[in-house]
Order: C-alpha cells, then structure tokens, then sequence
C-alpha cells in the first residue's frame, strides 16, 4: 500500500482529516465484507480446534496489538483458551529457544509487513507453531511467512490511522473464537446486527463528539481508561488522539489508574472513559469517582455510560452480545479524534512523521 | 504497612522527598538482604523445575507489573519458559473456565494485599495452578491464599512510590529464574555484584540527573523508551514520573513508538532512553533517530547511552551479566524522577491522591 493519495480518485483535492473520516463511516461495510469469509473463518476454527493447543500467541504492533488485547478476552470467554500478546524480543532480538510445539501463533499486521512480526512468525513456524496471518493484503511477505492466512477484508485503507481495519480485527478474532467453540454462526449473526446497530448509530456519535472537541481544543494530555474487554478499547482510543491530536493520550486499566497515575490528574488532563454494562464495571465506576475526586474532567462513553456522573456522556448501544461491545465503543472515540484533529488544525489523514506502513525495527 | 510517617523516627520533620529519596539509596543493601534468602529461592526453583510447568503466569499492578515485564525476559532467557503477565479481569471479573493445572502462578504484590490479585490466586489455585506469593509484607491476605510465598526481604518501605521492593523484585525474579535454570549460584554472585556496582554509582548518577531536572522543569509530557529486558525500565521510570512528577509519561517500547505515537513528539515532549548494550539496541538506536528527527529532547541512559546521540547522557555502568542490566538502569531514573518532584515544588514521599497500600479494584 502506498502512502496515503492526497486526492480522491475524482481528482478534486480534498480536505484535511476526510479520508479518515470517510473510512470510520465505511465500518460497518467492512464488517459485512469480512462475513463475506465466513467460511474460511470456520474451517481454520475447526483446524485450530482439532490441534487443541495449549497456548495461543498473538503478534502486532499499535492498532493491531490492541485487537490482540481483545483477543485475550474473546478466546479466553469463548473457547477458554490460554493466550498471551507475545514478546517479540524474546524470540526476534535474543533468539530464545521457547518450545512452540503447542502453541497456536495469531498474527495481527494491516500492511503484513511489519519486519518483527514477519521474523517472528518465521522463528515460531520453525520451532514448531502452527502460525496464521490476520492481513488486510493479499501477497505479504507475512502471508508468504505463515502456514495460513485469513483475510481481513476491510478493503483498501487510506488513512495512516487505522479504523475499519482495527474494528475488522476484533470482528475476525470474535468470529475464529467463536467457530473454536462451536458457536461460529451466533458470532457471525452477532456480528451482522453489529454492523447494523453501527450504521445506525454513527449520526448520534458524530453530533455527540462535535462539542466535546470544541471543549477540548487546548488539551494536551489525557487518560483513556477501561476495564477487560474494552481495555483494548482505551487503548485504540489513546493512540487515535496520539496519531491524529498530537495529545500525550495513555490507555490505563481503571485499576492501573489508582496505582500511581491518578496522582497526575488536574483539571486541564480529561479522562475518556469507556463503560460497558459488564462484569467488569464496577471497577471502572469507581475509578470514575477517583479521577472525578482528583478535579479532572470525565467524558464517558459506552453502553453504560449513564451510570458514571461525567459533564460529558456519549451513550453507546448495547451490542448483541458484551463480548461484542468493544466493536461499537470505539467508534465515539475514532469520531472524536477526528473531530479533535481538525479543530487543532491538524491533518488526521497524514500524522507528522507516521507512514501507513511501518517498518521500523 | 500504615501511612508513610511525616516524621522520622528520632521526632525531626523532613523535607518534602527525602523518604524517597533515602530509599533509592538503599537499593543495594536491600538487595543484599534479598541475597540471605538464597537457599528459599533454590528450594522453591527445584520444586518449580520438578514440575516443568507448561506456563508461568504472572500478575500484579504498577511497579509489580513492570517488575512481571521483566520477569518475562528473565524464564525466557534463562530456563526458557513461556510467561504471560496474565489478565486479572478473565479470572476475577469474568470468572473464565480456563486450565490452570499446568501453570506456576507468581503473584506480585509489594503490600500483598491488592483484591483482585488475591482473588485471581485463590481462583488460580483452585483450578489447580501452583502459586507463588512474592511479597514484602509477611502474614499478608496473599501469602494466606497462595501455596507458597517468597520474601522479598526490602526492608519497610515508606514512600509511597516503590522503589527498592521494585529492584528487589527484579533480583527475586532473576534468582528464581535462574535457580530453575541451574544457575541460582552465579545469579546471586551476579545480583552481589550489581549491588555493589550500584553502590559505587550512586552518587554520580545523583550528580547527572541534576542539571536535566532543573533544565526539565516545566515538562508535562514525556515518553520513555526501551526494548527487550529494558522495556521494564522504561515502564517504571514512566510510572515514578507519573507519580512524583506529575507528568503524563508513557512507557513504550523502541518499536511501538513508530507505530503512531511519534506522531505527537515536538520539541517540549522530551523522550527519556534506556540503551543497554544488548541484543535489543539496534532498534533503540533507531528509534532514538526517530526521536530526534521529531525535534523532541532526548535523554539516554544505560550501559550503552554514549551510542546515542543526545543533549544529555546518563552513562550506567555494565552489569556482570546483561540479564541483571536493569537493576542498574532504573535507578538514574528514580533519582531524576526525586530531583525533578524537588524542582517543582511537589513532595515525592507522598503523591496526590496515592496511598502505600492500593485497595483499588
């Protein structure tokens, strides 16, 4: 993929931050196009069942590592598999004899050409895993590296700042969890009427964030706080508001928060929180009420977000099932970030110093 | 453990810090206490070995999860063992039927009394994981519910932002490790040496940080960076600034840092290095080029800091074994984060908002 075309296919030129823009409004057609797959989803879900592993390992980098964070939780919920986001180091830098012989190896690169993951995968494959490449390109040396591939489908993006791509690999990672144990088709349905409650929803999304940006055109750092399964979405909504906002925006667990960082908080350091009606929700009300204690402001977002006392609330529908909830409660984010970017004056299409394919070591 | 007392014990008020600050100072005579529970750490190595665990699970919050960052690279270098700094939530929250009966737990907890890591052991070992309590605190709610418990022999630590139990906590987990291996013996000569070469290094250390503290005065943001075994230090250097500073710092790894976060470096968004010579440094260096090239002020430490081309540099002596390198390289970090809390006028003894003991879910 090339970097980012600096006009639309027309030929027009055109504003800045609107490819971004059009590409968060093209989710929930990725999400159909990658259903148009289910089949290859089932079958590697079966070959990976068959296999029984101990261990599943995911690799990636920004976006894709925190799809890997959600990962965690879809097979650990679903087929309650063991997983870890591995360390690349380990076996790419120190070249550590780990015994793979067991392991089932998740390989997450929008481009499918990030240098480590590509090692990394070919080490892994060599002592032993069975290794699959999550790619939204056809031909990659990833997919060249690894025994199989499944293909994201979320059609070309343009964007240096990934959306459809990261909402895309959550949807994969839910549909092979779910084909692991047996419930492939309810989390196909699932993610269908997902896609449908996203197209619906992304109007109210987009006039919710509008004032917030607007609020917030001085801000410079911020906290985005989650708890299990949308931890990964703070983290996907801290480094949109890196990327696209220049804001020093770190994702924090909302019992992290109170383990040093909350002693940062003033009132000119907002805190995005993501609260979705699940088990895990207690938590995240009361780190609320701490960072509410420490004088900074709240913005809460996700299915529950009426029970946390923020200034500003954007309410998010409740998604088929909770494990699917991370796939909408980004979206706000993604939106704001936009909106943000363009108020700062910046470019969300093309962040200073970022290509669309990373190859840094 | 009760309040960080405001006095010290002979009746005389101290100056803002200075609690912090002594404790820093006594890192290597902590580590040295930790070397007189030898024969504890083999024993325990022996009975880890014997059961050729399939999976090392570690958990914790803060310090004791950066401190579980290192604990990966020190089973996977040295015995060779698969680790995952384990989910909380999946057990605690989510009450995941996962398989535990080939897994050695390793719960961290400096005060062993954080909820959902005791709740996490007594689900863990009921599923029928061996678990380990590491621990400062004796009697404690962990050591109660884990099988076994290792002292992590720090002596009273009253800052509230940990500093020796996190040092000792590296050395805790590098002796075990290394006992599991077969080489406990030369990993306790190691941690006796790198306890003495911390002591010979201290006050030139101390010297450094000081014009970077007076010079970095009005910083709110930084980032700190770091790969591999190094990663950890640059987690708990970020946090300690967090705490004591009041800055939004955010620990990344060299690699993570390309994949969007550079986007938002400018020059008043310095970059805090860690560069030890290992396998790992190429992509430190590179990243550092990155860094630069944003037009951000670059701070490097470690064995390895004069590689990097930086305004300021703080050299770390060598470690007798790279393995052991944090030890040593976190320490510039914790004696910058007491001299800059100094310069801004905050008391680094107690945070804002932090207690000793964190009873946060």
């Amino acid at each position: 993929m090339s970097l980012p075309s600096p006009v639309w296919r027309d030929g027009a030129p055109h504003p800045p931050g609107e490819i971004f823009a059009r590409e968060i409004h093209e989710q929930p057609t990725a999400l159909l196009s990658l259903l148009e797959h289910e089949r290859e989803y089932a079958a590697l879900a079966r070959t990976i069942a068959e296999r029984a592993p101990a261990l599943i390992r995911f690799v990636g980098h920004g976006s894709s590592d925190n799809a890997a964070t959600y990962g965690v939780y879809a097979f650990g919920l679903l087929p309650r598999l063991t997983t870890v986001r591995d360390s690349l180091s380990l076996s790419v830098y120190y070249e550590a004899a780990l015994d793979f012989s067991s392991s089932v190896v998740l390989a997450l690169s929008q481009s499918g050409r990030t240098p480590d993951v590509v090692e990394y995968v070919e080490r892994a494959r060599a002592r032993g895993a069975f290794t699959v490449a999550l790619t939204n390109e056809t031909g990659s040396e990833l997919e060249q590296a690894a025994d199989t591939t499944l293909p994201l489908a979320a059609g070309p993006e343009w964007a240096v700042a990934a959306t459809k791509t990261y909402v895309n690999q959550l949807a994969a990672l839910a549909l092979l969890a779910g084909g692991i144990a047996g419930r492939g088709p309810e989390l196909a349905d699932g993610v269908r009427s997902t896609a449908e409650l996203l197209s619906r929803a992304l109007p109210a999304f987009e006039a919710g964030v509008r004032p917030i940006a607007a609020s917030f055109a001085y801000v410079g750092r911020m906290y985005a706080i989650g708890r299990g399964l949308e931890y990964a979405t703070a983290r996907e909504v801290a480094l949109k508001l890196t990327e696209t906002c220049r804001i020093a925006a770190e994702p924090l667990t909302a019992t992290g928060l109170a383990h040093g960082p909350v002693a940062a908080l003033d009132s000119l350091f907002p805190v995005w929180t993501i609260a979705s009606r699940d088990p895990s929700l207690p938590a995240v009300i009361e780190a609320a009420t701490r960072v509410r204690d420490a004088g900074a402001t709240l913005v809460a977002s996700g299915s529950a977000a009426d029970e946390i006392d923020a200034p500003y609330v954007l309410p998010v529908p409740a998604a088929p099932t909770p494990l699917l909830a991370p796939l909408l409660s980004v979206v706000p984010g993604q939106l704001f970030a936009a909106a943000l970017s363009q108020t700062k004056g910046y470019d969300a299409d093309r962040p200073e110093g970022l290509n669309k394919v990373t190859i840094a070591r």
